[in-house]
This record gives structure tokens, sequence and C-alpha cells, in this order.
């Protein structure tokens, strides 16, 4: 596992992230470094329920997406990334005007990778986490994917 | 508990399941029952990652959406439903040409309700189960939201 | 992946169950297929919590232990199989004078194996389903152990 | 939520913990605080599986427990917590002659409680993490505990 990220990788990390479900979400790809992947997103109406809050499906979405990138950061170019599952806590309602979402490795593996994902609700006066994630990823080559 | 649906709570519950970030992602109420809940979803392309597969969090999120209107089939129309947390599993790629979601209520607690989802990828030819999740919800008087 | 299991590979299995942990809990192997183990316990005062309840770890070990047996019994005999990682609800409380766990595999994948556990309270006059699992398993060679 | 917990408090969390199937398991309790609860164990052949390592049981029965009495730590006396649900992940094959366990509540919910509990293989030379849970808990007050 490299240690050090390449600028190109880093970069080309950053455009992948933001691609097909995720760009209709709306989510935006934030710092990374070696086994932390960062995203955020402003929120819309669209990512609401009837009553105002924070669907938990966008939360989820994020959660998992921004693990599964954290893992691109500890594994070699020629590998993909594929959930095998993942478990959320819903900690708090999230209404604010954004979302921040922080990934982090746990487990560095060759063939499972394990990372953890908060996501914080960005409200007027404070920062809040709102929901925390605990996302069991594969590497597999590239090839393989199927 | 009530036993029997009437026609307006299930057509009540079928509009109120299609608003929001779920109205964003285009999925639809199916089958209603007690203790059950069915829901689909054609898929686009804003579904998909940059691979032509179905984003993991297009599962996740239609997986705890219907289990949370499975939940409200059997409390009274007084209470609202929050999801505490879920677990999601991820068995098969989903490929096809829509989903299908059937939640099913295995615990009907007074407060603490769990259910499980199952999410069908419809293939041209199959029907194959893509993802099983197991949702645990609250549910609280509406005026005790937040 | 063998279909059909030899009484001799059952066998195995079965020897093979109550080891270790699982012999300090007193656990016993019930009906093997493929696919699907068996196992059942007679309920001690070391199994309870002060309260007289069956501990959560009781339930959370079988659980976790019989779907690694049910996943041996879709893996050739050269494999080894771990557990990832496993989530657990608990649907009633358990105070019976036994308890049987149902394991089904539900994802026979050539690396992960997912298989769903399920807990059931034996008490006087009827059995109830006091806790549901599901296990992320992964099959290794027998020599890459660690 | 008192944010001082009385030495007798402490004293009575720490007799508690080491009933039942937890003195069958042989856990101890270690250091006491406001929403942090600390446990540890001497390994014993039957603590292990037939290979050597110890059993998951071990590890997600002390990760259970152990999140309940950090659960503990943030209610009223008066109250009885309840495991409504957990996930664990194992990060590495634990080994060692001893497990610690570290619980640390991320939610303090008037019902629901929300704590992480991560645990350590105690070898040799070092600490390392060997698993980690995510568990939900709800207090319910004393008499309404069925």
């Amino acid at each position: 596992m490299n240690q050090t990220l390449s600028q190109e990788r880093i970069l080309h990390l950053k455009q992948d992230y933001e691609r097909g479900f995720i760009r209709h979400c709306g989510f935006k790809a934030g710092r990374v470094d070696h086994g932390r992947f960062g995203a955020f997103v402003d929120l819309k109406d669209h990512h609401r329920q009837q009553d105002g809050f924070v669907h938990a499906g966008v939360m989820a979405t994020m959660a998992d997406h921004t693990a599964g990138y954290a893992a691109f950061t500890v594994v070699d170019s020629s590998f993909q990334i594929l959930s095998i599952e993942f478990k959320i806590n819903f900690l708090k309602p999230a209404f604010g005007k954004g979302l921040e979402c922080r990934s982090t490795v746990i487990r560095e593996g060759r063939k499972v990778i394990v990372a953890e994902s908060e996501v914080y609700d960005l409200r007027e006066e404070n920062r809040v986490m709102t929901a925390k994630a605990m996302v069991t990823l594969m590497a597999v080559p590239g090839e393989s994917l199927v």
C-alpha cells in the first residue's frame, strides 16, 4: 500500500467521486489523504423529507460513497473498490444548510478494507455529528469486477 | 396496532412515500398491507455509477425508506416513524431496467419496530435479490418529532 | 460449490462445531444441509443476566458461530471460514428453557458469503424468534488463514 | 443526565458488570467515567477456537456488554439498559494473553443511546485493535423492563 498519494491520483479520485448518482445528489469531493476522504453537499429541498429534515438516504449514500473513496486511497490504482455492506446510525436530525462527510480507513487489508464515515450537519451556528457508519469494502483487480 | 388498513390510509401512505428526496430518486410506492410495503423504480443513468452498476446508495435509500413505510402500516396514524439505524448487505451487482423493494416488519413493538427490506434487480430474463437490509425504526407521537 | 454433503462431511462439521468457546457455552450442532446449519442449547443460569433474561452475547455468539458453519456447507473442505462482521437485532427477551438457531446462506460467493441466523427462544408453550442476525463471512484457503 | 458519577454508583456498576454470563466468560470491569466504561479479560483456552484464535463471540459479548454499561453511566440509576441491536467488524485475529474493551457513548438520548466499543488484543509486545462495534441501546424505567 502506498503511503503517499500523487497529486495526479488525488485529482483523479476527486473527479471520479462526482459522477452518476453522486452528481445527481450534488455531492462534492473535499480533502484527500492516505486513508482519508472528505466530501460535502449544499442542501436543497430535494435532499429533504416533507418535514424538512434531510433524508436518511442522503446521509447513507454520502457515508457509503465517501468510505469507498477513502478505500481507494490505500490501494493501487489498478484496483476497484466494492461495498460489501454497511451499517449507519442516525444520531441527530439534520436540517442545516449543508452536510460534510469524513471517512477514515480503520482496516487496511489486501482484500477487505473497513472504513468509518462521520456525517456532520452544518447549521448556522455550529456543526453537529448527525450520522456515523461503518463500511466493509473489498478491493478487486480492475478486470475481475463482475 | 390495527390489523386492517383503510383504503384512505393506504392511499395516504402511498402518496406520502413519493416526496422530497424520494421523488428526486424516482421511487414509486407499490403494494401495501399490514406490515408490508412494496416499491419500485425505473432505472435511469443517474442511478448508476460510471461502471454502469446501480449505486449502493440507491438501494440503501430504497431499503431504508420502504422499511419506514412498512413501519407506518403497523402504527396509528398519529405516529411518525424515524430511522434509528440500518444495515445493508450488497449481494449481487444491479444493472437491470428497474429495482423492486419489499419491506416486511419483523418486530411490531410499541416504540421500536424492526423491518427487513429485500431489493431485487429486474433484469431482462429474471429477477435477482441484489441487497438485503435490516432496519431499526422508532414510532414517536407526531408532536414530539424533534 | 458442491450441492450434496457427504455424511462424513456433515459428521465432521457437527463435531467441529462444538469446540473451544462453543463447548464452554454448551451449544450443540443440529440439522445440517447445503447452505443450512442448525444448533441448540439448554439454558442454564450461567447463560443469563441478573434479571433472568438470556444475555445478548449468548444469542450473538450462537448467531455468528452457526452462520459460520452454514458457510462451511457451501465451500470445499480445504477452505476455512472467517467472520468479517455481523449485525444482530434483539427482537424479544429470551427466558425459556433453551435456544434454537437456524442459519441460512443467502449469498454463495466464492470469497464472500452472507448468511442469516434466526435465534428462537424455546418457552414452555411456544417458540418465539428472539434475535435475527446478518453475518458476512469470507472463505479462505486453509493455509492462508493468518 | 448527571455529569458526575458518585463513587457508590461506580462501585455498583462495576460489581453489576461481572455477573451471570459475563462471570462465566471471566470479564472484569475496568475504568469508569461519564459516558465511558472499560473492561478486560485474561484469555484462557475456553475463549479460543480450535485454531487458537479468540472466538468472535467473546469479542462480540464484551463489546455489547461494555457498551451497555457505558450507557448506564449516562442515565439515572432508576433506569435499565437494553441492547436493541449491534454491529461488529472483526479487524484482526486476536491471539494474545488478554483482551481490553473500551466503550464510549456517542449519542446520549433520553431513550435511545448509541455507544461504540473498541476491543484490543493484548499481545506480548503490543496492543492491537481487533474488533469495533456500534451498539444501539434503550433506556427504560426499571419497572417497565418486559
